[in-house]
């Protein structure tokens, strides 16, 4: 059996659904040989910290840990402090400067502890420095999660896809605005009244900037360039067009010559906009959902899609990541 | 540096596009720490063995070993005889008794040689005795390539999702079928003419029956249902129903209220039959592509498409699944 700590920093809708996965999947895991403690949450109140493992039931029903919290140690103190082989981070993102899962992020790599993490803006302000703290601390960084919400995009390419040259990425990587355009075409309804629409049902924020103009697209192509193809960019090297002028005419017209209109991320192109897709293409996919086609050497073509968000399904990614790292651990004595 | 000696069995399309894969992909292999070494190639006429391995070039314009063959040896005896380290069955499918394919993998598994394969028949009728005789003598059985071509399903599964519980997998998992249907669609021929147009393609066989019958998406739900859902079915507990009977009117029909109709394969339903799918849902690709939903009970439905055939995409599976051999090998050390 493989005993592993984990400590969990952020305590939003992401971090209460890894707290319920991990405890959903305690026995499927112990059978698999695999013991996933989760020893201590942090949030921006305080820490919860248990020796034996936290009692989910106990803490899940807190929107924030400030009634239950056993510490006032908060962000890097507390991961540092803790004795932990693994952090998992899902603090809230900022693609600016990153904060302040960036600093959580490098104190827990400088600290011997493996990293898995859905938060964006680390990656796209940090990448290349993350890796390199990683590679000269002999632990992983683990990022799934960030790019496409469950679509096992990384893992297909880095594992499945091996032995493949890999020629670009393109997709749906933002489940707001696909749900926007979607109902657009199928109601020809206005831009705004999607919007509303998408708004009142959760799915888009009050504030919708960040994921109609195309930014956490954006932050993701760069994630995926980076990571997939070593190229070394920032933010400023994506040229970006958002969601907020397409029109439902432009959708209508598109539909009768048997398009759909997408916000389409483009990795080599380093490119997001809205982009005619072919209905029956299949990255063409409705609703909330994300899709990404892999164009390969030797498979052709790969596509897959999958939820876009969602508190259990991104914790999903999360766990898979986690697991990875225990499997895959011993692969460089192979290769 | 890892060595590992591989015999392929089986010289037509499929085998053609193993030795070219392997060819193409040598370098990048060896980069990766894997010495792949194509000792030999047997067809029904012969064997070409090198110790040093094949020289590519020289056998692959020849259609049959028939005039580069090095020894007469043939099938089972040629398995026993040559040491590998790994064999490579790629013969044609039968999927009543599932020779030769059957006789050579159980050859190989009891010499103690790793097992790769897109040969449906065997895995068909035979899955838990391989499965078995694989166990008892410490190699490995890999079969990605026989279930939905280029589509990494199975590594999705057992890698990828490996904390998840699995509901079902429903898709498409024929490219002859999906073809005729998708250009019935788009044209309002009917079946007749989409078929010809089919077989004047290469797409269809002069006797297209084990494709439009339902036959081979029978057999792949088989397989699935064995290998990843422990089901022990045989092919004569599945409810199949083919696709002679759609009408165009019944796809125009369908196509009015936002459906197309597609042969979708369904685990653990254990059906094959035509089935109205909604346009835009990620499982209704077009063309001769194939696809998968996985119903999961954390990661929600993750879907993925790809080629259903072709000789290097097919090659490339193959690869996949001999690399992932020698990355997971360790893994029960591990776990």
């Amino acid at each position: 059996m493989r005993d592993v700590r984990v400590s969990l920093v952020g305590y939003g809708i992401v971090g209460h659904g890894v707290v319920e996965v991990l405890n959903r999947k305690k026995k499927v895991l112990r059978e698999m040989g695999l013991d996933l403690k989760l020893v201590s949450v942090t949030d921006h109140t305080g820490t919860v910290f248990s020796e034996e493992g936290i009692n989910a039931e106990k803490i899940l029903g807190e929107r924030t840990l400030q009634n239950v919290a056993t510490s006032s140690m908060k962000g890097k103190e507390a991961i540092i402090a803790i004795d932990s082989d693994l952090v998992v981070e899902v603090t809230p993102t900022n693609i600016v400067h990153g904060q302040p899962g960036l600093g959580h992020m490098e104190a827990a790599l400088s600290s011997g502890k493996h990293v898995v993490t859905s938060n964006k803006g680390p990656l796209v302000v940090a990448y290349s420095n993350l890796r390199k703290l990683a590679e000269d601390n002999g632990v992983m960084l683990k990022f799934e999660a960030t790019v496409g919400g469950v679509m096992p995009l990384i893992s297909l390419v880095e594992r499945t896809l091996v032995g493949n040259t890999i020629y670009g990425i393109r997709g749906i990587f933002n489940g707001t605005c696909n749900y926007i355009l979607t109902r657009m075409a199928e109601e020809g309804i206005p831009y705004t009244h999607a919007l509303s629409e998408a708004q009142d049902l959760g799915i888009a924020e009050a504030d919708p900037s960040y994921d109609v103009e195309g930014v956490d697209t954006a932050g993701k192509v760069v994630i995926l360039a980076n990571s997939l193809f070593d190229m070394n960019v920032k933010y400023s090297d994506m040229n970006v067009t958002g969601i907020t002028g397409v029109t439902s005419e432009a959708l209508a017209l598109a539909k009768k010559r048997g398009y759909v209109i997408k916000l389409i991320g483009d990795v080599p192109a380093l490119t997001v906009r809205p982009t005619l897709v072919p209905i029956g293409s299949p990255i063409a996919v409705a609703g909330t959902l994300n899709s990404a086609a892999i164009y390969t050497d030797i498979s052709g073509t790969i596509t897959v899609t999958g939820l876009g968000a969602g508190s259990i399904e991104t914790a999903s990614a999360i766990l898979s990541d986690i697991i990875s790292i225990y499997r895959t651990k011993r692969i460089d004595a192979i290769f």
